[in-house]
């Protein structure tokens, strides 16, 4: 029950509409009897620089999740921000620290990289095409780098942004092969579909799934439905593969994790969530 | 359920342990099924005037409580201030408008005036005095002029804050009869007690209940416990009385007709609220 002595987590984006982590986390701490609630803040990109700082004067408050259209400009509004989100160009977290300063960090490929993990992919020394490199694409890039990837292939539409963040994943693992390839899924450990194709029933497939090997793992972002048509087509081919909701119940823990609530496991927090995936 | 399209209502003060609305307030607005919250938000003194503004900007924020150290200064930083908070010199209560700007209003002496008209004290016409003239003794003067107050008589061990209260008075009502006399309770149909005497166990009695007549109504706004010294004395009396408490559950139906939320009854309040009274 919030009352005076309970720790805010401000939710910040525009609109909050459609917002969905409040009815995961509320639910969580509840359940575990952690005095914490996630409030929803709507603050337009306008106001969002200004905004922030006086945010974080609260007393009461711990830390935000970040989200559209925040998490690029957040970068550029933290004291410290981690590897992770400067190869990401964005961050969706921030934590005020003991003497007040701000970490800001980045989850959201986290939680695709713990996914995959624990359903017994090994990262570490792996060859993976991640196609789309917008505001999904880039963070799990940055996650799979610093997990151990030995090579990552980037494919965009607009190459451009392809690009940037092939140099800002150089800036910060110059060892590790970093190219800018074809949308062929062919000869890879790992494709993600880091794009948005999918959410639509007339989308074109990201990839040619005929091109799949049965070994490669397969990653969605898009949670629309749980067996989006290149799964269904992965799946087919008998493909390992990872459902876009997977990604957001795995990165929920690292958020916890990072704001010093403990953490929790995604079954458990499936379990406790009070909305349909 | 708090969600993104929650209709967020800030309940801003410093420090924010001991604040007690939000478990009034939330569990009525479940049970109404309204789908609105009031979140605590810890501001400092020092941080108030500039922070404030930015809370407004808060897209699905519709207004605020506003509690202590931040009341008087409130008065100065909306863009209307209603006569009872300006004869109050106080304001507890910000609305933002259709047009962004803010109303600023005052509603513990309306939570007085209320309880008192409920137990059946005609206030239009009637001679008070009110003892103490701090920052519970302005609103309810503010109030129980608006009310129609025939006479009021105002006692301030510090006399200066008294007559600043008369002037405020005079100012807006300046055919009432507005006095500074002695806590001497003889001759009035209403005595409030409107200092802090009555929280500690060895406190002295704001006023001699020797003088009083059975017919004085006396009005208690210490609600450490139900029953005063003072309220005891006054009921040995045969005096009708008023609790502190119920100022509190009276204030908060003002409160919710401000926001545009309908409005509740006290016993309605009091059957939802999460805490002892």
């Amino acid at each position: 029950m919030l009352n005076g002595k309970t720790t805010l987590i401000a939710h910040i984006g525009y609109p909050t509409e459609s917002f969905r982590a409040p009815m995961i986390y509320n639910p969580w701490f509840e359940k575990r009897g952690i005095d914490a609630m996630v409030v929803p803040i709507g603050v337009t990109a306008e106001d969002y620089p200004v905004l922030l700082r006086q945010i974080f004067r609260f007393t009461n408050l711990r830390g935000a999740l970040i989200t559209m259209p925040h998490k690029v400009v957040t970068t550029s509004l933290a004291d410290e921000v981690s590897i992770t989100a400067r190869i990401a160009g964005a961050a969706n977290a921030l934590l005020k620290r003991e003497d007040g300063t701000l970490l800001a960090d980045q989850f959201d490929g986290v939680g695709f990289a713990r996914g995959v993990a624990r359903k017994g992919f090994r990262i570490k020394g792996s060859r993976i095409l991640i196609v789309g490199a917008g505001g999904v694409g880039c963070p799990i890039a940055a996650s799979l780098a610093v997990a151990g990837a030995a090579s990552i292939s980037l494919f965009n539409r607009n190459a451009a942004k392809a690009e940037t963040l092939s140099h800002r994943l150089r800036q910060y693992y110059p060892d590790m092969e970093i190219r800018l390839a074809s949308n062929d899924p062919a000869g890879y450990d790992m494709v993600v579909n880091a794009t948005s194709l999918g959410m639509s029933e007339d989308d074109p497939l990201p990839f040619d799934p005929e091109r799949l090997s049965p070994a490669t793992f397969v990653g969605e972002v898009v949670m629309k439905k749980e067996i989006t048509p290149i799964l269904e087509a992965a799946i087919a081919r008998g493909c390992p593969y990872q459902i876009g909701a997977d990604m957001l119940f795995e990165m929920i823990p690292a958020y916890l994790e990072f704001f010093g609530f403990g953490t929790a496991t995604p079954e458990e927090l499936r379990s406790v969530a009070k909305i349909a995936y």
